[in-house]
């Protein structure tokens, strides 16, 4: 039984208001089409086709790693229409399901019990209970269950109005029953366009047992017509996730104040105070604790540290029992070891601090490698780019960086040197030694104190 | 048909437990009278009148430019006591419209519909069918339908008390009649207070046909008593405006964590990312994007610019493609230019920054004009101040600023100069030249460290 | 009538999925544990018994304070059992109230209504009203209402099962009456747990009038067994302190944003924006304005104060009428006079600033006393720390501090004193002069900028 994923994604998504295509607007992070993309690999498909329109080039160049072949539909007639336009590149599979572009938290469990449900037939579908089905094709019914048909919005009497069993659009069915039933797919309707959803009364209408499954939450047959939308099922995809770490043992000051952009990996007791974000991969080990509004990007954070409010991490590593932030910034490629210390309004980019170390005030490394126990004044400055190139500062171990300096890369300064406060320090500064610049205090008498200007 | 819409403004407030009167508490960054005012604006009345008391000079410097005529209610005897002192001042106007100062949501659009429905009688009643009653004013109808009265929750019957309809107390009546009933009505209640409501029983028991009219939301019916009234609408207020902003085009990464306070004009495809506050006039451009925890007021931000996180922009003007942030501050009177850069602990203020300039790391710019394509090294100080004066510092284009430098104002920076790291600028530096003061690096031979002193 | 307590606290609490014993969880910034036991000393007991088992150690040293006694339950057998270990250390009470230790919003006002409806009987019970009862043990009552026993789950029959008022757990016995009943219980059930929740129906047999009340909010008899639990009770005390201060006079901008870990005390007309933490105890005297967020920490800020988005007080006094932030630092022992004003990404430490000073962008301020009316230019940095001891600075009176000075502690600069930009003062600067460091400023002829590298 081989399977084939068609996942419609040529909607135009008018209401979107947007040049973007629909299914690139990100929900947590990532495209739409993502996330059905995600879903469709989960199960093992043989192949997967996208069926795209408007701005299709653009979709398969954002998603252009995806392992999953291209189909275009023009013009759009609809959705029978859009399935039609994949047929061909799948005709080898056995049995084809149909995704959403614009219908993103579909889960595999949900998928993988309609697949099987309709292991025996040639025809599933996902139908769900709504308490308002207004505006939904409803789902038909003979005295003994067997699902005859689904009847529309438009055509549906009082009676069967008050049916609360709606079509979800999702099915999976026999690659040939489905092409069959698409050719008599008509479209005499208000748009002129074959509905995919009309092959159900098709096959009802040939004998066909119609086996039906339902989600385990409405949020995943939920689309994405506009931006109030796509914000309601970025806020159900964030309660889930976060219910998930909770669940995992991660404690969250406010589970509706968290955002999860990837992947978060945890240990045990990490704490996550209000407003974080983690985007990409991100690595908490144990007992690591994140202050409020701390924003972490592609980054590992080691045992025991605590990040405080308001820092921003981005591809960077965090040793253990480190101390950074508030207002802490590391940027790509910057390394602290273990129980480093990094304090407020202090950026570090590309730079290594070795064990012990600290940056506490007022500081911005670049490119530098500083070793252990080194002690970074407040307002030291690595001038590593001369206009045209970047450069390299060392700071060898034990070294001690009097306040306000500059060290003018490249420069090394050594093990256990000490530069005087307020420096600039061009050339080497050797190992154990003080190294300063330093221009005479003088105190000039009889100065006086500028006065206020009359205003003009 | 002339319109004259009266305001009661008097009400004491004293569960706001505040001594600021409590139409002034502001909603959406406003004070709630000024949103009844402008709504009161927007229905083409002759005449608005505010009827204060408690705190009303306070109230009236606040709203100095209002458009409308002040009256005092001294003592305050029920609201029927406040619209009588208001109608000797409207008594060239044929309809008056009531609305109230701590109701601040009522829309535009609900009361256009009262005033057509009410357009051929005496007295129009904006009415509402609340879940739970209690404590409102019932409305009594025939069984034709017609509005035979009001009775008040401690009169009600308990057949009455299922009366789900209440009274909101907006209404508009015929001038003349209004003044007749309000004449009429006692003050025979524990209160000892002339309540306007009363009119409508005597309306009704004259014959008079009573317009009833529902608001589109019961939020537009409620009242601020307290601040936890105040604090409810002020997030119902959010609520809309953020629906109203993703219907636009703009996606809000959490329609719950957003705050407009003031008028945010958007372009296509603006993004904006959780805990942005928004005041006073704002523009966003197409392709805009505000990272997390950003507060922009009054400014305008080009397209395609991106502002990263916990950055605060105010009175500032950026161009397109710009990077601000995050940790950004612009303050009022700055100008970025296209491409600009502006990075982490950088204040900007009252300063130009030309074309593809850079200033990514720990600065402050004050009162300074800065050419195209310079870059402001780390650690930059305009020295703007001497104590009494603000002086202006001139960078002109090219020029490359080495970090930690502090240029002391007034000083002009040439064309394509470069500045030494370190430096302390106090004269002009020529164009194209390096320029920088330095000390001499000198190393201390056998200096020794500091030793921890004992503990006293 | 002696009132001994019994706080139970032995549970595992797997489902936390933590090292740290559950009852040490926080919840509102301090251990579950400890919201009982506040609870427990608002009661007026004669003695207090805190039963633990698990990280029992860890949980009496975090609570090293209070003042109860601790018995260990080992082996763990059930509610009932763990009630047996405290009894004999609360012999000479007169009545027991049964408390848990991971159940943390029980209201001293509820317990006192339990006890006044229990005086006059020997076992009263804290029952409640739920619209989903299932898997809660049911109450059972005779057609007068009395209660005759508890049913639980897996015993009740279809009837039973439809009984909505269930068991809390918390109840009040007679001490000698719930050991005899203690000793009855058995432990035939599927965990051979000895539950405490049997001895009301050994009371119901023995004709015993059970009191019964009800708490005023289902939160208050809400355990946590995990994280989600916990999240849930941290939002739902978060939401009770939000409005408790609404009604007390503060503007929230959004109760649904605000986190209070401690107690906050606060004068009429504090407004605070979203997002703020206030942890420990703070003090917000008449008019004070947080702003968007800020984190509190023990400090104490005077009338008429404005802290500006995203600043971080801890420890500090602030006086009145002083402008503080945005992105400002304030570390413990930092007392700012009134009409201070400290900027953007500027910390302090352990440093008194004067009336009317002023550190207004990118300074360290540690260990420094300022005088009043300084104006420390921006860059400033004082060098406190040697690599071995800190020292201080003092800066008299009317100073004023270049931008970008750094000034090497210990060290003194006199009243009206000024400090020019850029200067490195090591020795004492006199009052009323001008004290400097300056290299002479040199322009280096036909110097060449650097050119781009090759590419490797």
């Amino acid at each position: 039984m081989k399977l084939g994923v068609v996942i419609l994604a040529a909607g135009l998504g008018k209401r979107m208001q947007s040049s973007l295509p629909k299914v690139l607007h990100p929900l947590a992070g990532r495209p739409l089409l993502d996330h059905v993309l995600e879903t469709a690999r989960g199960l093992a498909a043989e192949a997967i086709v996208i069926v795209h329109g408007h701005g299709g080039e653009l979709v398969r160049e954002r998603l252009a790693d995806a392992d999953c072949r291209w189909v275009v539909q023009h013009p759009q007639l609809g959705t029978g229409h859009a399935v039609m336009q994949a047929l061909p590149i799948v005709n080898d599979m056995d049995r084809i399901l149909i995704l959403y572009g614009d219908v993103p938290l579909i889960t595999v469990a949900t998928l993988q019990r309609l697949l099987e449900a309709s292991a025996e037939t040639a025809l599933g579908i996902l139908t769900a209970e709504l308490a308002d089905p207004t505006g939904y094709g409803r789902i038909l019914r003979d005295p003994s269950g067997r699902v005859t048909g689904i009847v529309e919005q438009r055509d549906a009497s009082p009676a069967q109005q008050a049916i609360t069993e709606i079509n979800s659009g999702f099915l999976v069915a026999e690659r040939a029953r489905l092409e069959t039933w698409l050719s008599q797919v008509g479209n005499d309707n208000r748009q002129g366009e074959y509905y995919l959803t009309d092959i159900t009364a098709l096959a009802a209408r040939e004998g066909v047992t119609i086996a039906t499954v339902q989600p385990s939450r409405l949020a995943e047959i939920s689309g994405v017509n506009d931006r109030v939308q796509l914000a309601t099922l970025e806020r159900d995809y964030q309660q889930q996730a976060a219910e998930r770490l909770m669940r995992a043992g991660v404690t969250l000051a406010d589970p509706t104040r968290f955002d999860l952009r990837g992947r978060l990996h945890v240990e045990q007791d990490v704490s996550i105070d209000i407003n974080c974000v983690i985007e990409g991969e991100v690595w908490l080990a144990e007992g690591v604790q994140i202050g409020p509004g701390c924003v972490l990007k592609d980054c590992r954070i080691g045992r025991g540290t605590q990040i405080s409010a308001h820092s921003i991490i981005e591809g960077a590593l965090v040793g253990a029992e480190a101390r950074i932030g508030p207002f802490a910034r590391l940027r790509p490629r910057t390394q602290l070891a273990d129980r480093t210390h990094v304090g407020n309004f202090v950026e570090l980019k590309q730079t290594q601090l070795g064990t012990g170390s600290k940056a506490n005030h007022l500081s911005y490394l670049g490119d530098a490698e500083i070793g252990a126990d080194v002690n970074i004044g407040a307002g030291t400055i690595t001038c590593n780019y001369d206009g045209a190139n970047k450069w390299q500062t060392t700071i060898e171990r034990g070294a001690f960086i009097g306040s306000n300096s500059a060290l003018v890369a490249p420069v090394r300064i050594g093990a256990d040197a000490t530069i005087g406060a307020g420096s600039v320090i061009a050339r080497d500064a050797p190992a154990a030694e003080l190294t300063l610049t330093r221009a005479k205090q003088a105190t000039i008498p009889g100065w006086q104190r500028p006065k206020k200007r009359p205003t003009p």
